[in-house]
């Protein structure tokens, strides 16, 4: 006999650009949203039975008719309404959890001001949340970001690590140190002002990494997140994901020639892996 | 004060070639390897100490130095081999996870013959798998595939859901059920046949995603992992993602044609996702 | 005063599944459409005058509509359909090409068979073509395949080339050699048999790439074209890309082991990059 | 008989890092290069005599050991040196094409001031040149940009087309107008101040695109190549690629809600595709 252990079905890549026209100026978002479900779907799976299924394209009818009529300006109050909105009219849902990643579009600067209807999608970096709800139980928000694509060529060194038969790096006091962060902290409550803990929680990580001695990813990466939760009241942990992107450098002996730390190779595979999760005590 | 609740770190991309060169013909392997390990390493990470750690080009090398002396002909075997080797060699590992993705390489048809020495990418097909071990303990193994993308075109309807006032999808009794799979699943056993039990457990799940009577994507999933589980004993539990790839049929009423379930529109999003797990009870 | 010189428009990525539904078994093809159309349009570029313009809107909805109508059975004749039905209702188009990219499906083999309604995206590879066709005149039809990825294990040198200051390849007369073949035909006549002609061009080049002692991706390419355009007369000129996909032998010297041609290390990037058109003479 | 109609080969995706390192900041440069030949290869190609061929590999190294030695300080000077270096030592090259493709690494801003030593890949555009040379003649400058993803809120609209059987689209005063610009600008001369030129022809492209009253994208495109024309005499033609990057207004009629121009859904498929050439009469 078998038994259904865990399932979790939803609507993946649900995209949606909203405007606000103020009198001045427009707004404009860009949310890619998933609504995933968990619950009592055992006779759905075993016998398909449906009358449990509220369709995939429902929930998508829903993310749409939502953005309509919500108030929310971030995607922390977006996610949060749905889940809820969802919940409410859904009594055979255990838990709802609701993802959006935003797209990073900002008023196009034309002689150095902003225009105020047209805009520029300015990064590949993404800002994220996760909203996990069970009826009748507060939310957690979980937020973060991704793909922020950032490099140090000072204060970043290797050194002191384990040497054995199949070592072949060297040792290094002043290597270029690259990163695609993926960050995603946990808020303590479900009211916060997320649209002000984000920009704040984001400096603060960029300027540790800026600044610190590192002597390793780990080193740097625990820094980032011990200056967040130094700084950040609001967030109780921090799990960073922080790929290790190499820039090797290049040996241009055999061509006569010095390469005092200035051409170097970026590789994307392979690739140094790193991540933890760092909280308070 | 802030502590270190979870970490990992290691080598992703591995990526390598193999060539067995028999008197007949070529053997060719391509395997992408990726080695993370898990330990007390709080001082790494606080500290800036790097004499815990095991530099993750260190790995890349063993990865590589591995594959030349070891007889595995398998991921499986290679996985165990690799981990167990970086387990004895290092004490300071709590645990060891090395995953291998192979990518399908088959001898080239010619005049329906294979040639020996020639190869076609036959597929975007992956095979996987994952072993997990700790000193002194038995490794566990998890093996699958991903990206195995199949559709059918008959025996699948979704009906009876719920209804509400979002719902805009009408039900029907003959759609086309395209998916890209991703099956998972855990051996009893870490000394099996693992070569010939996959291609085993691959053709249960075709044949049960062929001959279903699907009712939901659901339906399918658990019908798929219930005939593996059913006739492989090996298998402990089987995890299977499954996204609904929808192909939507094209209204052409306004042209003044007939659509009778012939031209769809095939879409990548939004798309449905469904995920269980299934387990012996 | 500024002037158009040159100009196109139209519609990208109109993707398409069609189902042929035969008593004892399901055809399935998929195919992605991509119409662009040439002609005077100065006035739409330089005043804004929509008159003349066919929005790709429509071409989408024409796509489908003549999907459903059409008799085609391969993409050639589908394209060929297509820019004539484009040509008759649009006077005002100088030029229509009609570009088609289909993705290999194949039906699911279970237990050795074909299963009549189910079916696998069977590779990578795309088979492709482009019509090009002008008011009153006959099509040319350029039919090709891409993203045919294959590798050879034996037979592949690389040696006698230029050496100077710069360089630090060894030369070698036993190299793996992998491509990813993009190849594009073009037929002497609009009106042959492309569905019985493909499949013996592509065995044809396959069967060149097996066979062939190369001496370099060069010499190999043309041995390739070259057996195409000696065996088929329907094929006017033949243009291949080939880039070197690179599997660098690993050096495992340092660690007391040989690498007699084994193992290594394969590369996307950088990658050598070889093309080139053979025709008649 | 068959003969070589064309050929060119070379090597592509030669990535570099570059950091300049000044008393108070680094500059930091990533290109990815490219390097094709052209040239009387007839003899590689049909009888594997390599004695004409320099090897991509040494073009690789050519690279590395030119981006060390080079004062170089913008993508179009150091295609220009390194197309000169390689026709110099190469008679047998007939054509060198060198293409660079600059990454975009800003110095990361803390406290709203630059960090020295701190990089942030800031957005997806990319900077762009391509250098076309034959011995003793002067090399041809293209440059451009790619993936410039910019979307007008107001001024779009697309009415006046033509309607026939097929028509389903809507006339709109008012639409969203995305796009991803690709731009290659020909320069009247090689030997101009390239760095100060490029932010002034990218401004003024985005300028034109903001202010615009479009009537179709064409319209747009026109009216931005004639921006740059009008006012930068260094610019001979420019060549713009601007597919229409849909974004559809969600129909919410069915749950009692109007959508004022305010929710849409952005598309990556099917997309229009717009491109022309502008140049001076």
């Amino acid at each position: 006999m078998v038994t259904l252990a865990e399932n979790r079905y939803g609507k993946s890549r649900v995209r949606l650009v909203r405007v606000k026209r103020h009198s001045d100026r427009h707004d404009l978002h860009e949310w890619t949203v998933q609504v995933l479900l968990q619950g009592d779907y055992e006779s759905c799976f075993a016998d398909g039975d449906n009358s449990k299924i509220l369709p995939t394209d429902t929930m998508k009818n829903m993310v749409y008719s939502l953005a309509r009529s919500s108030p929310a300006a971030c995607i922390e109050d977006f996610a949060k309404e749905l889940s809820s909105f969802l919940l409410e009219r859904n009594a055979q849902v255990a838990s709802a959890e609701v993802s959006i990643r935003e797209t990073s579009w900002d008023h196009l600067q034309i002689s150095a001001r902003p225009h105020p209807t047209t805009f520029v999608q300015s990064s590949g970096e993404v800002q994220t949340t996760m909203v996990t709800q069970c009826p009748g139980s507060v939310p957690k928000i979980v937020s973060g970001l991704d793909n922020l694509v950032i490099l140090k060529t000072a204060g970043s060194a290797f050194a002191g690590y384990i040497k054995d038969s199949l070592t072949t790096l060297p040792e290094t006091r002043d290597r270029l140190f690259g990163t695609a962060v993926r960050a995603n902290w946990t808020y303590v409550a479900p009211d916060l002002s997320f649209h002000q803990l984000r920009p704040q929680i984001r400096e603060l990580l960029l300027a540790a990494f800026a600044e610190h001695q590192s002597k390793s990813v780990q080193h740097t990466l625990y820094a980032m997140a011990q200056r967040v939760l130094d700084k950040v009241s609001e967030v109780k942990d921090l799990h960073l994901t922080m790929p290790n992107k190499h820039c090797l450098l290049v040996d241009l002996s055999g061509f006569g020639q010095d390469n005092p730390n200035e051409i170097f190779v970026p590789t994307d595979e392979p690739h140094g892996f790193i991540e933890a999760r760092v909280t308070r005590e």
